[in-house]
């Protein structure tokens, strides 16, 4: 972990040097409660705009508390372009599909539901919450939004011009050189632990923005394909 | 999933046309008590050695049953020469590291011990089960070998002529450039969740038989740095 803060967190609050940050209630039971910080102590943070800083604790309380920035540790950085699609399963895959995607440099991670999709409801506000945690971390120095669940067919319907859509499925050809010379914008689609309906693996096939791509002669669960579809993107593409 | 069975069972029994295939209590219960089977309906099997066969139940009991192999379904597949290094960490993540292992295919998974890693006693037996069940569940024809947990420098000292490593480290520069060309045996190395100490860096960086490779500028958990990890291998010098 960069720099000398074991604890890294994630506010809202703009940071700079000398400034301070107030602390929410969460985050002071969080830091003084659980972690045991007391004033003195250092936290480093970010905000996703304003890179990472080195703080101190001035104020330590039950309900509240204050940091202090003192020095810049890192630049601000920048997430590659590449969102990750995904279709919610059991609570604790989805669990990890979020927080691997985060660690695997997403800029947004957006659950899709499809005709095979179990889980339909998904709450956004604890996926988001996880998102955070893994940012904190991971070493980040943004946290990606967490969409609100949509249709598949919606969200092609209402595809961003210009962005390209890599999709992973079991016994479709392709492979990873299919996304070399591709840059820009990207989406990585995994499908559903029941694979893609019929109707909808024309429809994908048909769209000229999107890409087929192999994960091997195994079937990979849905958290297993997600990490080795981005690390694809990233070893081609993105910032490794 | 291939065939019409939508159950595949790993056993060590010979397959063949028309072979019986004993089924010892705890399959049974599996088979007949969990998944509700009866007399006539199908199975997949496949022992490691003899591909994957269909095959249907003809006596479903309480303590015991017997399948008779109808047809072969595919030859059987041999693992790419890799095996995974990694040092345990809690329970249900070393869970999710072997499940993930099967599912990328490795010929054999090695359990070490660093001098970081906190979690010292695994239970081989219950990880056996945990790849087992794995290859069961993605296709795999092989289940790979869980080993006794050993040392790191024990295991480095009796390494293997001819084996390449790739070990995976924060810090350390490197790319899965680095793989092309290098052919053979394989194994990847995980670290720790703390890392590798600094003797032990210095010493992988020594061996002429290890590889340094980068997993990106994010602090990745053990779980998702060995998909990564072994999607770079598996794309540059697997079966993918």
């Amino acid at each position: 972990m960069a720099g000398s803060a074991k604890i890294r967190l994630y506010v809202e609050h703009p940071l700079g040097e000398g400034q301070s940050v107030p602390l929410s209630r969460d985050q002071a039971h969080y830091l003084f409660g659980v972690m045991r910080l007391a004033t003195g102590d250092a936290v480093a943070l970010f905000n996703g705009r304003d890179g990472e800083w080195a703080a101190q604790v001035v104020d330590a309380g039950k309900k509240g508390g204050t940091l202090e920035c003192s020095a810049s540790v890192r630049p601000q950085g920048a997430p590659p372009d590449v969102w990750l699609l995904f279709a919610p399963i059991k609570k604790a895959r989805t669990d990890f599909i979020v927080e691997k995607a985060v660690e695997m440099g997403v800029a947004r991670i957006c659950p899709v539901q499809t005709e095979f999709t179990n889980s339909e409801r998904v709450r956004r506000d604890r996926l988001q919450a996880h998102a955070t945690e893994a940012a904190e971390q991971c070493g980040a120095t943004w946290v990606p939004e967490v969409s609100e669940i949509d249709r598949l067919d919606r969200v092609l319907a209402s595809w961003q011009p210009g962005r390209n859509l890599m999709f992973c499925d079991e016994g479709l050809a392709g492979s990873g050189a299919a996304l070399s010379g591709a840059g820009g914008a990207w989406a990585v689609l995994i499908g559903p632990e029941g694979g893609f309906s019929d109707s909808e693996r024309s429809r994908l096939n048909g769209l000229d923005f999107a890409h087929a791509v192999s994960l091997g002669p195994r079937i990979l669960r849905a958290d297993t394909a997600a990490v080795a579809a981005l690390t694809l993107w990233q070893t081609t593409l993105g910032d490794w």
